[in-house]
């Protein structure tokens, strides 16, 4: 397998407008593993004070699919056929850590897991779980 | 069952920052049932210039967590325990609106159904949806 | 859309060897939808005297399956991909019902929605709700 | 925490009838762990030739469930609410190991994840991944 350009992945990984305004940023990445980091900011809670399911749901989101975007024949896209999130504590502190692997590759879809977790005073707790099934399109169709 | 207070649904749904800062606003809502509707911006798209799966995801989720709020005991709290998103086509258009439906209230958790369809140029299109658990919470624990 | 072949769509659905094990019988199918019945017998119910989740599942993926079958090209092979089950009630009566609907066909995968009800005293009740994706299979392989 | 009686917990896993006629035997099971084992039977094939989708989920159900069940209060009922499986992989060998973790306990519902692998030949592959929200009844109400 290829080892995938960096410079490409971290290009295609901004390119999602809704990302950076987000202010989802890119830690790491490699082939089948992505890590993502975002620092959290009042705008991005709900009415309890928490992390909004939706933001927890678009980082998990964006970072399986940069793994599995890691994985695929260049020039086919990768997009979400679906995904489940399963809110396992309400997620509250300074910011969030993502890790998405890739459980299997294929050529019209790849499972993917990520696992948010919370820090808080220097504390990291598993906060969501997601799993996600990522379309392979060879031409953008579908 | 006491018809909801509009008023206080209203107020609920809005006091979530993250969905202020979405541009989610809430078009109707009553006894378990809730519908929204957001005008798509530029900031709300993935690299290939559709909406990102995460603005559908936070839109199905917090009108999902409005529509079970409706059918709540004064006091409780909602929050979501899981939810699942199938992306059935690429989104891409003017408008969102999506309808949330209680499936089956509960005293411990809630079944909702969101069915999220993309306006574009007059038409109407079913583009995802959410099966959702959302649990109530007699004291914010858990 | 060439109407399917019943008398083939009938062939494949018995010929899995676990819905012949299950009882799972064939009500009716044509292009996009599928029903299936199964009459309870004791050996279907979990240890507290209700169906046990595997039957319902079982039914809810075998009937999504068929419906999805419905709609691809001669040749290709159905399987599932993943699925979602939602268990609305406990389930306890004479017979079950299941109704499965594709929402979106395609060429990779399909989406389908299965809705299982229970019938006792003659009394109709949904107490399941299943979400799949159906993988469409050109050669077999994945 | 007491330590989960293991007489208990192996009689409630039996107890559940579907369960017999499927075949899932119980390996082993400890505070938040459960693994079973089910020797592959023709009758418990799809109309390929690979293990059905119902068998996988039942198993990875059932064996969830009793992870669950591990860390209840005692005089509680384990029920599913949901759960997603995701086929990685067409299964097809002699047996099935299934291993469920809990991910998260909780007072009204628990998060655990079930493992499915398939011995063929001497060699053991993940076939399946489920994630499953189980809900604590405290008198077997909802």
């Amino acid at each position: 397998m290829p080892v995938p350009d960096l410079a490409d992945l971290k290009k295609a990984f901004h390119a999602a407008a809704f990302i950076s305004e987000l202010g989802l940023e890119l830690e790491s990445i490699s082939a089948g593993q992505c890590v993502t980091v975002l620092e959290l900011q009042p705008r991005h809670l709900q009415q309890y004070g928490f992390v909004h399911a939706g933001v927890l749901a678009t980082m998990a989101d964006h970072t399986a699919g940069a793994a599995a975007f890691t994985l695929v024949t260049p020039g086919c896209r990768v997009v979400t056929a679906e995904f489940k999130i399963s809110m396992l504590r309400a997620a509250q502190g300074e910011k969030l850590l993502c890790r998405a692997t890739v459980l299997k590759p294929g050529r019209q879809f790849s499972f993917v897991e990520s696992e948010v977790s919370c820090v808080s005073a220097g504390e990291s707790r598993l906060v969501a779980k997601v799993s996600a099934t990522m379309a392979i399109l060879a031409d953008g169709r579908e």
